[in-house]
């Protein structure tokens, strides 16, 4: 295990609840076996290079904070290779099993696309010998197509063809780099696909070009053999005033519209579900009934602030919940939950990277924990199965078998006295969670 | 024309924007022809039954406001027919061509549903009968499945499937109410189709029922021989938590899920659209590239209020844009522009009526004649044109085509020097907006 | 004890978190000691009249849905009793020392106020005497001066001098009665006073107004010798656009401005708190640190909702950090914990009353003794008192101490290198928190 | 006048609304005089630094984008004073007659604050040369407080008061420079005065530093005879969680418990008004009624996003409401109408820079004539002036004069029957300034 830029941070511990040790789990015990599979196996953490090795602390209304030690190397390949090696002594140190990357994350840009491919390329071998001896495994590569000034007005939705042709060619070259990493996963994050005012733009057009090129992606990665699976992150907003990759529902019928459904999960990202106006819950379980929950972005936003904050997500809340539709669909894998959060600006000592992933994956641990004995004992679902019991028998199996209509239910119901109808014992169900999340 | 409940006031004349009559038109001439139609025709304006008769100005904290001439009859079947007098008073005296109703808006209901069919057949025989007398024609009808408590956990989305056959033999009676006064379309709000919590929610059979509900509607208006056109509303939460129906692109999704896109168009409000964090012409583009740009239900919210104020709509930002998305549909009919607005609790004296829907006409039929004269100079749309000129020629041409994939692209543009953009212009065309607005 | 309404509900036991009994305490041990105080003592929970005893699950979208024992009286005078002793048995079987009510939520209006002030004392007496043989205090009375439609534009804020002289006879009467049932707070909400828009608007006089109407009932207290601690409860809007008590800061503001802060301190609602995009912590810390915490409705909101859903609060995170700040304030006396909340409408049965107030009352125990072992421990009052301790020496003091100027620090840092400052560690904070949350 | 960077550009005429000229004004005619003053001495216009001529168009999410003739210059000061000479030539091309600027807009930082303000005087002596042939002024100065990583928790309310001291000599140094260049008004933005978690946060010593900072500048201001208003510019959040000077509100609360309010007004910024849930009327209304109405950031919020967008302000509604508010209160001097926005990031073209003035003047001048003819007809005036009536005679005007008490006014209305109400004309209003918008 590389040992170069936290060398007063050893490997993670599990210490347990007990401990106030900043620098140990007190819940994630990676080893814990739970039905028959180890946590870690369940949980399948991956940590996002961006905000990790990238993320300088700039916002809008300052310069970057972040004290990291691979900044004193200037050459921009020696600091890439740097940032790489701190990238697997990370994952190493916090028992993460991934890392998911951004192609323009891990390299320099050149002046053609031809140079820059073969910076990427560089790293990407340097990447592929850093593997061969660690467990750290890619879950999934990713294009940056929102940066660069090219895509200011979109990427694949540019009014601009040359500036679909440069994006098409960079996720070429990002599928290949994925096949050759391992990757498990391909995502699509539609930073710019979407529109800052409807005045000047041609919805119609840029939704056919996006599925113009997410077919060119399909056919390409058929081409080089990649099996991994197709994601697209919805995000409703930010940078763009409307992103068209809204929500899951929105996606949903995209990709029924353009024939894309057998290629295409979603990877759900939490704080883009609220930007949404929607739990992180309410998009998985909406995933995951239409059978395309993917892959999630394990972060946090904050309620009452109307842009991404990305933060560690640390609301034992939010993580059950998630890990219940989880549970509930089988597991995610081959997708992951990539942590794609960032340290607060604040937060900008390198121990705090350490510090704020414990965090979150104690949290999910736990609410893994809790979710689990939720489901072993149905303690919510026997609740819900009595309430929709009218379905399995009489006039309810009829409708769901499709055996009556208006005319028949009209016939059934015309002259009965008024229907009695049971509480949804709402605040009950929300003392059950409670209980066995500080039980469980 | 009926003159009976408000007889101080006469048919509203059109005076233009040189009055200062409050009862007066100053923008709506109904006869004013452009484009070969009478603005009527165009506007296909429409009353919404239920705020401006029932309408009591009862909200969360506090009783009915509304002085209303009819209230002072007590026999509830004297009193609807007295309703239903009104209604027709204040259509033909403001030029309001059509109307629109649920069908609990305009009867009382009696202890079972053959009781309370009886009552609505009265009333509905009794209208018929008015209308033979009156230009005043039915856009729409719809059934009232949220306000009794047997809908207290939805209607065919409930748990229990009593609700659903109570629910499929109400509509089945509104459909053939609609078809025997001539309706021209056909409404579902799924006011309680949606969930408070999922902890108690089945989902995945909610959505189906809910399919297996508008399926049962299409079968049977296909054996009644009812041609009008059916509508989806779109609300994305209130009452509920989360309502299914959430925006236009959850709708459409769905439809195409469960094979209704051929069947369902939607109809559109306002409102709803700014509470689903969409901008109402967002809502109307969308379904118009989509084809299923039904109708709209014009009213207006307040963007700093989080709930469904239902304003008389008197924004000419938002009437230009909405009309510019009508025109470009190629009209609205067999739809129309429903006023979906209550006057405000504090607006609760019987001229308020009037004077909110003149404010209402007003700022539609102006937002019609800047639109028109905005398509008719192109003023904004040579400019989209322009900006997507390189998908009409050259590699644009091939990717629209479908005659390229990855790889061309790549070689396109892999020694390629730097893209040009050009600018988007967002401000030029707003200032172009003001000024079209305020000269047009 | 009476048990004539909830005849199959006993006294709610305190049976600890192993139980899965509805009807049982998990966390809520009444007579449990901390820090040689009854948990009674420190909750001092009261019963919300409105919503238990009057709430009928109608919203804007539908009617009531609650089955309650007492509709089935149809005099008015004696179903307003039969509440009333409803009241007792629900606070009595839920161990909850104090109700709270609004003047016309306990007795119904004549056609005079003086003729409504007959029947408000027949009630009032009524309850004297049932207080006599319960441990149930009223904790504060109010008068409900947004219902009626004399109220549409405000009752003090009215533009209506005799609406204003209605609301301050109200008032006069209210304060009679708390102070005849020993009331320990008198409550103003303004729930019409605002404006629905500037337009028609004179807010100055409305404030003047508002102001002048708070004095009167400050003069009148003194003269009858009521000494409860007035309260004003802040709301942003909901239901008029804008509410003059906006948020805490905006009372500060206005109570400073008239003079009034010697006479008023705030109740602080949970679900106003976030309407006005604060957090619940945030508001209750802000009255703190400036003197003026008087009491709390506690209830929970939907983040993601934007009206006042007023539901249960079950939320630890929510508990445990209100009630840091009440033990840091020393505590809440006079003031109370108002369940300001009501059973959703789907939760209609009369059993969720005591379902409700147990999951409310379990919650913010286990936050109480979770806020009280963290301030124990000054677990996070540690990293604070060290954040700033440059403020307990050198320069730091100088600048508390008013000794230094600009002049000064210039001098101080104008050839310093550059400032070394230290992480905000928000990310260890939380970490710490949910610990003690999972732990305590 | 200068014409070294945009060559292509002359002196933008007024050529009115029939031009479809993009570089010329419809309706921003400078020298128009109404009410014997020229439009430009009534909207006191204003070009802001840091966005027109520092913004780069980078985001959260991408780099700069925009094309600006200096950025080929590489040494920093020479860039710096071509920065200024660009200010301006578009000052003047736009006839703008002021401008704003933070210290570190104009100049480069150095090693020491020493170093740091001997670069600044360089660029302050360039500056006080080029005034000299310039009609163009400063309105106000300001410092830059929240762009360093050294007030990442802070400036005034840092934890680290080596930071309180680098802020006092900044703001020392600031406060010089303005009055050497005859700013009329000194601003703070308390861009990082607030708190991201109430964890880490001391808000009661952070508030009282906060005051003792802002007294130490009033002390400053009067020992160097700088006689310009000082000015507080609220914002609720962004880039912190919590912002202290959250709206004029709670500045206003501030001011007062600090003894502050002699000494400063508010700068209120529409977009901050907007993120704050207020309209930017409400808060220009409510500063104007306490007095402390000072200045404007003149630019526009989306109301569907959740940061501050700080677009060019092209809305008719609210530059008439603004100007309203304005007019009524007598003008806007020493303050004026800062155009504290920034071209789109697609806007990235120089003419952009003259298109969006061109856009924001012309909303501005429409909105002042149509807010002046308003007021002289008193169009609006006169409804608001009526009903009011009851206050100004009988129990009303005693109620004002303090002449009457809760038992004088239970004796008036005790036996009354019910009160009449008028309806507030809310929808009639609306109309109203419609016709007036676009009519005037
Ligand atoms: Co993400
Ligand atoms: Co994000
Ligand atoms: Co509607
Ligand atoms: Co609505
Ligand atoms: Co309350
Ligand atoms: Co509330
Ligand atoms: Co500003
Ligand atoms: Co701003």
């Amino acid at each position: 295990m590389i040992n170069e830029f936290f060398k007063n941070i050893s490997k993670i511990p599990y210490e347990g609840p007990g401990s106030d040790n900043p620098l140990a789990f007190k819940y994630y015990n990676p080893d814990e076996v739970i039905g028959g599979k180890p946590l870690k196996e369940h949980l399948r953490f991956a940590l996002a290079y961006w905000h990790t090795l990238n993320g300088s602390g700039q916002d809008p209304f300052g310069v970057g904070t972040m004290i990291r030690p691979w900044l004193s190397i200037s050459d921009p390949m020696e600091q890439a290779k740097a940032r790489m090696r701190a990238c697997f002594e990370i994952a190493e140190k916090l028992e993460i099993p991934f890392f998911c990357f951004h192609d323009r994350d891990i390299a320099p840009e050149g002046t053609t696309l031809r140079e820059t491919n073969k910076l990427l390329d560089e790293v990407v071998e340097y990447t592929k010998d850093l593997m061969k001896d660690s467990p750290v495994k890619l879950l999934w590569g990713t294009a940056n197509l929102f940066s660069h000034p090219r895509y200011v007005h979109g990427a694949s939705t540019s009014p601009n063809a040359e500036v679909f042709a440069y994006a098409a060619a960079q996720v070429k070259k990002a599928l290949e780099v994925t096949l050759y990493l391992d990757g498990q996963n391909y995502v699509f994050w539609g930073g710019r696909e979407g529109y800052e005012t409807l005045l000047n733009t041609n919805m119609q057009l840029e939704l056919d070009n996006l599925a113009r090129f997410l077919h060119m992606a399909v056919d390409y990665a058929k081409k080089i053999g990649f099996k991994g699976q197709f994601l697209i992150e919805p995000k409703p907003k930010e940078p763009t005033k409307h992103q068209y990759d809204f929500d899951v529902a929105a996606v949903y019928g995209f990709l029924r519209k353009y024939d894309l459904l057998p290629y295409f999960k979603v990877n759900i990202e939490m704080n883009h579900a609220t930007l949404a106006y929607h739990t992180f819950q309410h998009e998985l379980h909406f995933a995951r009934i239409n059978g395309i929950l993917g892959s999630m972005d394990v972060n946090q936003g904050d309620y009452l602030l109307g842009w991404d904050t990305d933060q560690f997500p640390t609301n034992i809340y939010e993580t059950t919940l998630a890990m219940y539709e989880v549970i509930k669909n089988g597991g995610i894998a081959p997708g992951g939950l990539n942590f794609d959060a960032k340290v607060r600006r604040g937060s900008f000592e390198p121990e705090d990277i350490f510090i704020a992933h414990i965090a979150g994956m104690d949290a999910f641990a736990r609410g893994f924990k809790v979710a689990w004995k939720l489901l072993e004992d149905k303690a919510i679902e026997k609740h819900v199965e009595e309430r929709y019991a009218s379905y399995r028998e009489g006039i309810g199996k009829k409708i769901v078998e499709g055996k009556v209509g208006f005319e028949d239910l009209e016939a059934y119901i015309i002259d009965k006295a008024e229907i009695k109808n049971a509480s949804g014992r709402q605040e009950l169900l929300e003392a059950v969670l409670n209980r066995y999340l500080l039980e469980a």
